[in-house]
């Protein structure tokens, strides 16, 4: 069988891929009297008169949601609610293993961003932080910048995680090749959630005194080149068009290729090929991060002239996968109790991870996926900026 | 300490008292490359072809979410979502612990019936059945009744899980008492979530062949006892008053009393005396329960000439607790892949409850809350109704 099959197979086996289990003995009558009525009365009261004690005395100091609406789900594109919800357990599961992290899949059959953002903001109080996941462009923009102020961090994966992932994977493609980020000419395609936030990160958009602008930056969607004054653009993309491309640069995808250190794809398969690669500066370098098929495979890039490449998958080199950010992200956040994700906590994640490789190259850009100690390094560094600078709550 | 200040303590501990687990091993690439992507696309586009098969992929078939606004919790009253938290917590631990059935808490910072029904409907794709719990009446009898036709079951536990446990004890009391139920003359004080539902069940409103009517029956609320034309009533229980207390007597709880068999009490702590229950008649049965102070303890209620008593707490004898009906009753509904919880399931518990007990005697009328075999009898009881009943999910 192949691994698609397999992983069928697997699903059935075991009914999806995460269970609830329960913490506290409840072997005899004493035990129901401590963990139900009557004893159960006490810490009710304890957070009736002090909302802050839920963190200690319930699951929501440890316990995030991943919420989506399964509008953008991986490279599957718009699949609805219920079939998301695989993606949806297995970052779950990934939580708990990497960063012992309580999640719950919270799929929502609901497209109306208003809507969306008043069931977030209504089930809050049962958890300690939102990952927003696989909601498509513009509207995960619009939902995540009006849920910054429920109390508790709200972060649309598909968007940061990603983006931070990929600064620490060119932080050190570019350290292996003894260059720096301020020379390079960047070419991302695919202007949506990902492509956004990766954009904003390398033009240091996210003011933070961390972040060194890589030396030229523009932004293709699947009409090309974003540039001040071209047609059908979404505000977003009108924002991006002015913030990247600093000559206005009008074209093709493949016009913006030409002579371009670094390709950073986003967008959907196959749709690089050998001879586009062949047309970009020497030693290029590749992130090919659409999933599950990436927009070039590592052999034509390689054949094409590419000196490092990444892609979206874990069985092949160079894995630019959110599991290097999220679990110690969401992590640092519970730990520090953080109202909401800074750009502090987002950079401090891209040096934790970057920092993780003690000598890059060009075949190991990241971490391993399975680097047990990642996670926590993350979250340490993390909660510390979380601590430096979030508001205390209120 | 006292059962309180242990029962804080033991929450502190653990912080709450449930946490998620991985079902799948996730110790390689390869496990990953399953578990998540690109193997989980698989999955989700089965589940895409054919929604069902998300109760065979995912947790989506063993999965039930406790919902509530914290607005009614146990004897607490309105302490808001966040303090309602470790009751939630507490019935998905009772869920795991007696059934088997995966329960996630889901508090809702919301009041609005509109905005509740619409958050339930939203997030119904992760869940397999949804458990409404402590929501305040009569605003719990609309919301539930909103959420019939969303193609999982709803259940607002405390109406009916009250109810089904209160029937099964009060015909083990007759038995017991080798009395009949058609005999009795059975007051109810409190006319909320769990006094509507018994008023319901005993009074056979909700028709079933299995039902079999209580002789008399009067329902009471803090202003006494529930008549044709009496003022300050709403429309539940106008509804009660027409279908309850066939002489339209008028007065006061203690005016009901008199020479009543039965006294059974969903209302709040000591507002009945020895000297009250010394009114009714001979060898009457008393089902005291208020959380976590019942309406009369046990040896006060036995003084005043009860022969029969129970309570809702799990220290003191026939404990009249929702943990003998919910996780049977869930389980047997998620096995069934009912799409609602009907009258012919309900009554499938009474009966599958009563009969555990194979000689009912006054200081057992019911199950041990540790028997574990009760919540799988139940189970198969009320997933054979299901069977019967509940027609095919589109």
């Amino acid at each position: 069988m192949d691994i698609f099959e397999r992983s069928l197979a697997l699903h059935r086996q075991t009914q999806g891929k995460i269970a609830v289990r329960s913490l506290m003995r409840l072997a005899s009558q004493d035990d129901l009297s401590l963990a139900y009525t009557p004893g159960v009365a006490r810490p009710c009261e304890e957070i009736a008169r002090d909302p802050a004690a839920a963190w200690d005395l319930t699951w929501k100091g440890r316990t995030v949601a991943i919420v989506s609406d399964g509008s953008a789900v991986l490279g599957l594109g718009d699949i609805g609610p219920a079939a998301s919800l695989p993606v949806m357990e297995g970052k779950a599961a990934l939580f708990h293993e990497f960063a012992g992290v309580d999640a719950v899949p919270v799929v929502l059959d609901e497209r109306d961003p208003d809507r969306i953002v008043e069931i977030v903001r209504a089930i809050a109080p049962t958890f300690g932080a939102i990952n927003l996941e696989d909601i498509s462009a513009p509207r995960c923009f619009d939902i995540e910048a009006r849920l910054q102020d429920i109390g508790i961090p709200v972060l649309h994966d598909d968007q940061h995680g990603t983006a931070i992932v990929l600064l620490a994977a060119l932080m050190n493609a570019v350290r292996a090749q003894g260059r720096n980020l301020a020379s390079l000419s960047v070419v991302i395609n695919g202007a949506g959630a990902a492509g956004g936030a990766i954009a904003r990160l390398l033009s240091c958009k996210e003011q933070d005194e961390r972040c060194v602008p890589v030396g030229k930056l523009r932004v293709c969607d699947s009409r090309g080149i974003l540039a001040p004054g071209r047609e059908n653009m979404t505000d977003p993309k009108r924002e991006l068009a002015q913030d990247t491309n600093p000559d206005g640069q009008q074209g093709t995808l493949q016009d913006a290729l030409r002579g371009a250190d670094v390709f950073i794809g986003v967008s959907r398969g196959n749709l690089l090929t050998r001879a586009d690669v062949s047309t970009m500066g020497a030693d290029s370098i590749v992130f090919a991060m659409a999933n599950p098929v990436p927009e070039i495979f590592p052999d034509e890039a390689l054949a094409g002239g590419a000196q490092i490449v990444g892609t979206g998958r874990s069985d092949l080199p160079n894995q630019v996968n959110n599991v290097l950010a999220f679990p110690g992200l969401f992590r640092g956040a519970l730990e520090a109790r953080a109202t909401r994700f800074t750009n502090a906590m987002k950079f401090a994640a891209v040096d934790a991870i970057s920092q993780h490789v003690k000598e890059p190259t060009y075949g190991t850009v990241l971490p391993a996926a399975f680097d047990r100690s990642l996670a926590v390094a993350v979250a340490d560094r993390v909660a510390a900026a979380a601590r430096d600078r979030t508001p205390v709550p209120s």
